[in-house]
């Protein structure tokens, strides 16, 4: 890629022309993209007292409501109750509880309505019991048929335009691209190469329980109930820092579960971008932040101006919201 | 390095000479160093039927034993003993226990008398209360003066000349290099890119617990007491899973700690390589196996032949041990 750009450039400094091709062509003219195309000029020219080697040009995105949409509810729940009601098809004595009779008939609001406690109660059921292959075949079998209730769009194609070529940009900035999701890393870890080509080992989630068996002679890893790990809030830096190592120079969250690892990353020394995307567009997507019950972004509202962090306003500085038109 | 191998074989067609230099030049031409070859030229070769592409070329290597030493004791730990000695000269009420007050004063034997539980206290003690920023530092202090009880050697000169340039050969194959270490992360990520060229995101390791805190208006990673995860046995394919996602097709280790993922690698469909360093070199460096208290490795020995694992006898296959001479 970097050969091309530098064809590229050799092609336009022939032609007599110093223009290259725009990075962000769904991103509006507004401050967000000149910030954005300021910041990563600044860290990558040799010259700029901001440079940054490209073994640092770390990376991070949220993956729910940064990278693809959060609405009704987060994908992956949407995947957990059809995954239940797949599994009590073949066998229905595992809807032992009402939380997961709900969860079976697909009834959100009843399924929800027993807080955290359902909530783990659906995901083990749902994501605990198979292989970590096994899983992930099935979640990216269910992308392949599954429709989002609201767009009847797949999943795959709710993602935001705009954030997909931030992604491509950094990359061909020699940026390492990351997923940092409260999500699950085998269910991020599913699709994320293919639709935002962040390869496995570039995502980091919160994790099930897994653990390491020879079952029939072949060696597997499966996955258990329980949780191993919470990739969220005061998580989300530990999880960073377990799994790369370094302080990321660039953060792209959208609600206060991101706070944290925007606080961190943004207090390293030298240059750092600290992203928030700000849900304002009932009309193309969702409009929601103080008083939602996901992505609920309070705080990094009220402060992100004092600490300099960068608010997309998804209606304002967005060309185009979905990919593939 | 793809440029310059490139521009090298150019240099060499010119010159009307096909050699290329050895890449393992401190192994001898025993039947390992050719496997070593065969199996790199067969998965990097876009003719070979056993042909693998660049982001599947993940090849997994053990720290103790493996690519340094281990003997008399694992290293992470005489660093462990003299850290309890440096911090009870500032507050000797910290040792509050018979096994601190043998760490403190060195005394090995009396420190691992208390077995597990010992180990775990001296861990804590020595490895907790401070920001992993802080603790990394004081590792590569340590290291910068610190000197091998039986060689005098500083510990970073005492990994192993055949397998440094076993990492460097499998990067220019365009190989992605891990360490999946029994030992602590944090602690192997102070040297794992100075001296193996191995960047902390590459390094999977036990971890303590640690923890994200705002500390006097400083964010901060804290290392804790306690244990989050311990990469060893089975725990190292679960690691491997949880922090690359991807299967290595070539996996290096030492001892016993590392048949689970030996085991689950090679049974990966397509080339795979599993490899053993056998410690059979009392003269250059130790040898051991069955009984050692350190890097045990019996049944990784009596199933390698029927595994189709190599054996690498370190008397017998490495013209040299040390580097830099
Ligand atoms: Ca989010
Ligand atoms: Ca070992």
């Amino acid at each position: 890629m970097i050969f091309a750009r530098f064809l590229l450039a050799g092609a336009m400094a022939i032609a007599g022309s110093p223009l290259l091709a725009d990075p962000l062509p769904s991103w509006n003219d507004t401050d967000p993209k000149a910030a954005l195309l300021t910041f990563v000029e600044s860290v990558t020219d040799p010259a700029s007292p901001e440079y940054v080697t490209p073994a640092d040009r770390v990376a991070v995105f949220d993956n729910d409501g940064t990278l693809w949409a959060e609405q009704p509810v987060y994908f992956q729940f949407l995947y957990a109750m059809e995954r239940i009601g797949e599994l009590a098809e073949s066998d229905p004595s595992i809807l032992t509880s009402d939380t997961l009779k709900a969860a079976a008939e697909g009834n959100l609001e009843a399924a929800l309505s027993g807080g955290e406690a359902a909530l783990l109660e659906i995901v083990n059921v749902s994501h605990s019991g198979l292989s970590v292959d096994e899983f992930q075949d099935n979640v990216a079998g269910w992308l392949d048929t599954a429709r989002h209730p609201v767009t009847g769009r797949p999943y795959r194609q709710m993602t935001y335009q705009p954030m997909l070529e931030l992604l491509s940009y950094l990359r061909d900035e020699e940026f390492e691209t990351y997923i940092v999701s409260g999500g699950g890393i085998h269910f991020v870890r599913a699709f994320a190469e293919e639709v935002y080509g962040i390869p496995p080992e570039n995502v980091i989630g919160s994790a099930g329980k897994t653990r390491y068996a020879v079952i029939d002679d072949v060696p597997t890893i499966l996955k258990d109930a329980g949780l191993a790990f919470i990739d969220d809030k005061e998580g989300k830096p530990v999880g960073i820092d377990t799994h790369i190592g370094k302080r990321p120079i660039l953060v792209a969250g959208n609600s206060d579960g991101d706070f944290a690892m925007l606080e961190w990353a943004t207090a390293g020394k030298g240059a750092r971008l600290g992203v928030i995307v700000h849900h304002t567009d009932a009309a193309r997507e969702w409009a929601y932040d103080r008083n939602s019950h996901v992505g609920q972004l309070a705080r990094g509202l009220d402060e992100a101006p004092a600490r300099g962090w960068l608010v997309v306003d998804m209606a304002q500085d967005w060309k185009s919201v979905w990919p593939g038109r």
